[in-house]
């Protein structure tokens, strides 16, 4: 976390809110100690903190004295919009999707410059995927990313562009130029294809899912293994899928001739 | 929420939480004066708390500024090892449960005399059920409630047999004696069946999940219509499921002996 000495003094809210954040995917227990190094607060402050954390929910204690993320917190969690709430809304038609192809079905949406899977089915033969739910990544490699991304606001789509691409395998569009050009095919097709961008086994096929200002609020993936990928037979069923999420919240253009490009 | 005025006095992380608490499945969306009602603090305390919290992610402000929770708030939470975690081992078995049976495959665990639902597969023909993930609900009337209940320590059993029983229909189990000798038999067998308990037209039948030292730590159902629910041939296909997600959470017992009972 390196030293935090230099920051300006924090409210005792952002304090509470640092010691959530010390807890991640690799470090989901944690001692007292760990959570006051990992937060850089005091030992009896980091102690009041989990204290009232815990009375409340949002931290459980395990037997052997180290601390987890607490149900409490994952059921008020469970109302932000984005979140389950989208997912409750997807669900059924990942899981027509997931019936028809049996591979993976993805559902992510953008938050600031990288995206966050919000849903993820998986079958027992399916390709391996680097995501979890809940976990974030890098929007220039994925199908769901490059949809997200070839419909972020133009500040976003200039700073990623304008910053270091990083490369997972020798497919990842590394260069600004060449992912300008497929984002503007995104945008034109509707579809996005990650083919080997991000493990050399795995293309990704996705589509854009529109919220009730026809805008575009998260994306859809299926995930299957390069070896046997069709993406031109899969796009129709992604966008299938997408387009019933998409009714679904509300978006006036998924209501419409079901033929239609999707608008920008 | 009643008047609060008589409460001890709260700390600033209690008083943060309490904003949390402020939004309900039926309160998703908040402006700032209705969180301060709901939560019982003062406009300015709460506008303080409230701006911390939207800068760190917990909060988003809607266009038309209310508040929501925040996808920051859904990331951390989803380490919950009760919630995500749990439903990241057990989703595979539970689509396979889905893929056999077309209907409702829930996920629950007990949180003090209540249960949480941490997940739901859903077919669009599937039966209507009361319930959604991150949702809660009494322990007396469900499949999935009556194994978490069956298995809960003696005091909660005690607490619930002692306190009012609510029905939600003719067949809701309202009387204590009654309930005591099915909790018995659900121990026996290792499965519980609710038969139009909660609603006139489904039957659900669920069996326990073990973890890691063999102690019950959630259950799993199907709820299927009570036209053709036929829940002696359901019960192995739960069973199976159920002891699947078991071993992988690394239950001893759930690596013996695939015909024992399910143990105490």
């Amino acid at each position: 976390m390196g030293s935090r000495n230099t920051r300006p003094p924090r409210s005792l809210v952002s304090k509470t809110l640092d010691v959530l954040d010390a807890f991640s995917p690799e470090h989901p227990a944690l001692t007292l100690s760990d959570i006051s190094s990992r937060s850089g607060l005091p030992l009896t402050t980091t102690h009041r903190i989990v204290k009232d954390l815990t009375a409340w929910g949002a931290l459980e204690r395990n037997d052997d004295g180290r601390y987890h993320i607490g149900l409490h917190l994952w059921e008020v969690a469970a109302l932000a919009p984005r979140g389950l709430g989208l997912r409750e809304v997807a669900l059924p038609y990942m899981e027509d999707l997931y019936g028809v192809t049996q591979e993976n079905v993805q559902l992510a949406v953008r938050e600031n410059v990288e995206l966050v899977f919000v849903e993820r089915l998986t079958g027992r033969h399916a390709v391996p995927v680097r995501t979890r739910v809940g976990g974030r990544f890098a929007l220039h490699a994925t199908g769901v990313g490059l949809v997200l991304l070839a419909f972020a606001p133009h500040d976003v789509q200039e700073q990623i562009l304008a910053s270091p691409l990083e490369s997972w395998t020798e497919k990842t569009i590394a260069d600004p130029e060449m992912l300008r050009r497929v984002l503007a095919d995104v945008r034109r097709t509707g579809i996005a294809v990650s083919d080997r961008q991000v493990t050399m086994d795995a293309v990704s096929v996705a589509a854009p899912i529109l919220g009730a200002d026809d805008g575009v609020v998260a994306a859809l993936s299926v995930v299957v293994h390069a070896d046997d990928a069709d993406p031109v037979a899969l796009a129709p069923a992604v966008r299938t899928a997408a387009r019933g999420i998409s009714r679904a919240l509300g978006s006036p253009s998924a209501r419409r001739r079901p033929d239609s490009p999707i608008p920008r």
